[in-house]
Order: structure tokens, then sequence, then C-alpha cells
């Protein structure tokens, strides 16, 4: 919609603000990204999610949306001329709110793990993570996406975790592709979408920060 | 819609089947409880929600649908000629997701730590627990309900929560009321409406519920 004003506070490496870049590229949406400092949260943050407090949010006309897949659903429904991206049956819709609902459920508590304890527990999340990837390889199936032919919901919820898995397999000494070889080939397959590879950050850049991270929690 | 099989799993005292029932209270739609023993999970429900092995699942015409906010999306857009649940409005709908996700991540966690823990810890969730059910009655404002003149998703997902006050209360040794003395009265508003009243369970059975599991988990 010409005229509008879309703005994102974001942070560079958050899987959940990189939903919302790939989001907005799909319908084309031009909008202003703004960097936000997590650790000296800036008033305009603080003014538009007071209740979480959270990047990203979607400042559409001056009024927030927070909550990345709330946030993607929103942007469906306001640019729904273009790229749709929840199917219009209501129970594939149901099957598409299912999966990425456990992307956020199971995917980033389980990764946060990984980078976040060491020894048994470290061993128990890498297991516990590589079955609930093996669960998603069975949901995408021999589909080119899980939204089909297109990039849809689940793609979009489940694909910025692609770029930190390195980190992920630095960290926790193992590699998904001998697992999930199909899993793997799909996030390539993302890869090459222009709207995927340029909301998305490099892998190396994310591991320099979760060993930061590790360093500033003491883990290392 | 006429001819069509629907079936809900679900357990008497979850917060979240009451939902489900509440939203096909609603929509009028005719429907089959099984009740299901969750420590003896049956062959039906492991094959309907193999993920998560949880209740309620809403099988619709053979089919499973999973987690109750996404259940009442979907009876929402199935049934979508009666009582509209979410408003039409884009951003309208995000802020009902916001509060109804605002209900999943924080009221459930919050309450149950004031039945399953004690001292500082019990201390620190009920003082939570009360700032976020201000926040949700200052959201609240003077509408009759959260979806305004009816009863909408946000109430769905919230009011069943309130049958389980008596047991926080109780056991906590607090008074909702008067901390949010509109939130409570907007509770017994919407526990006037028959799709309410006939979906919700009695408090005093809630209570010597949550005694059993408190004596089962060995917390008295």
């Amino acid at each position: 919609m010409a005229g509008d004003q879309v703005t994102l506070l974001d942070f560079w490496a958050s899987p959940f603000g990189m939903r919302v870049r790939i989001a907005l590229a799909e319908k084309g949406v031009k909008y202003e990204y703004s960097e936000q400092d997590l650790r000296n949260k800036s008033a305009l943050l603080l003014q538009m999610n007071p209740v979480h407090k959270k990047i990203p949010v979607l400042v559409h006309n001056g009024k927030p949306v927070c909550e990345s897949l709330i946030i993607v659903q929103y942007i469906d429904e306001v640019w729904k001329d273009k790229a749709p991206l929840l199917p219009s049956d209501p129970y594939q819709r149901a099957q598409s709110r299912f999966w990425a609902d456990f992307v956020d459920k199971k995917i980033y508590d389980l990764s946060r793990k990984i980078w976040t304890t060491k020894g048994e527990d470290l061993e128990a999340a890498k297991k516990d993570f590589i079955d609930c990837l093996k669960l998603l390889e069975g949901e995408l199936g021999d589909k080119p996406y899980f939204g089909g032919e297109t990039i849809g919901y689940v793609d979009i919820a489940f694909v910025p975790f692609y770029v930190w898995f390195h980190a992920y397999e630095t960290v926790g000494n193992f590699k998904v592709e001998a697992e999930c070889p199909k899993l793997i080939a799909y996030c390539k397959r993302c890869l090459q979408k222009e709207s995927v590879s340029k909301s998305l950050q490099d892998p190396q850049k994310v591991y320099d920060f979760v060993v930061m991270l590790r360093k500033n929690f003491g883990i290392e």
C-alpha cells in the first residue's frame, strides 16, 4: 500500500527478526530497518513493546505489532494481494500454525540449550534437537518447501535458525547434515531465494556472536 | 455444517480444553466429548497428537487439530458464519493474537508456579502473576469483554483460568480481587454467558484436584 510507513525494530542476529525480514521481502514491502541495542533498550522499543520489551517490533503507520509469528500473520493479512504466506484452507492453515508453533516451542529452546550447557545437558539437548529436526524433515517430506511449491509461513518460521546451525554444530561438536540431509538440502534451497538470502546473516558472524555470548555468560 | 463429525479429546480440568469447549459452544457446534486419561494415554490420543501427545485435540471429520489457540482459530475459520471470535481488521486481529499469546506465555507458567513452589519462589510467582493480571485488566479497560461487546478470542484464551483462581488463592494465601477487582467482575460477567458457564468447571472441584496433584508431587 503506497504511502505506508513501515519500520522494523530488530537486532541483526535474531532469528525472530529474520522471519519478519523474509516476510516483508516476500511481499515486496519497503521499510526502514532500525537496529536496536538490546543491552541498552531505546525509549522507542520500550514504548512500542512495553509488555515484553523485545524485538522484533513492526511499526506500521505508527502502530506497533509484536511477536514474530503474529507479525508475519499481520503482514500476510495486510499485504494480501502478493505472495500468500498462509494457505487459504482452514485445515492447512491450522497445520501451518501447528508447525510454526512447534519451531517456537521446541527448536528455539533446544538450540539455546546447545550453546548454554555442557556435559550431559548438552548431549541431551543435541539428541532432542535432532529428534525435533527429524520430525520437521518428516513433515517436509518430498515438498520443495513446507509451503509447497512456494515459501510460506512454516518456512519463514524455521529457516532463520539455519544460519545458527554452524554455531550449534561447532559448539556442540555434531553435524545436523549427518542426521537430516534432506532438511539441510531444503535450507540451502531456501537460501537460493533472494527474499531469504538477503534477510539472513552470515553463519560465521553468528558463530562469532555466540562465542562472545558464551564468554559473557561465563560458559567458556 | 451439517453432517460434520466433531470429537474433542479433552481432560475435564484443563483450561486449554475449556477454551475449545467455549469456542464450540459460541459457534453452536455439536460434538462428542471424549475424556482422556492423561496418566495412561489412549491409542487414539497418541495417534491424533503424536508430536505433543497432549489434549485438547479437535478431531474434525477424522482429521486432528492440536494446540488450543490453533484449534480456536480453526473453529473460527471453519464455522465462520456465526459468532466471529477474531476481529476482521488485521491490526485488531494482531492485538487479539498478542494478548492470547500473553496468556499462554505468562499466565499459565506463573499460575503453575503458585501451586508448585513454596517460600520466596511462591511470593515471587504471586507478585508476577498479579502484575500480569493488572496488564490484562488495563487492556480490558472499560469494555465488557476483551472482544468488545461480545466474547472473542482473548476472552476464550483467558477466562478458563478463572476457575483455577480459587485453587491459586487458597494455596498461595492471597486474593486476586483485592488487586484486580475489575478483572474479577469481568470474569463473573463472562460466566453469565451459557457458552462459558457450561464449558467451565466448578472451582472447588479444581481446588480438590490441585490438592491431589500437590500430594502426588510431594509438595505438601
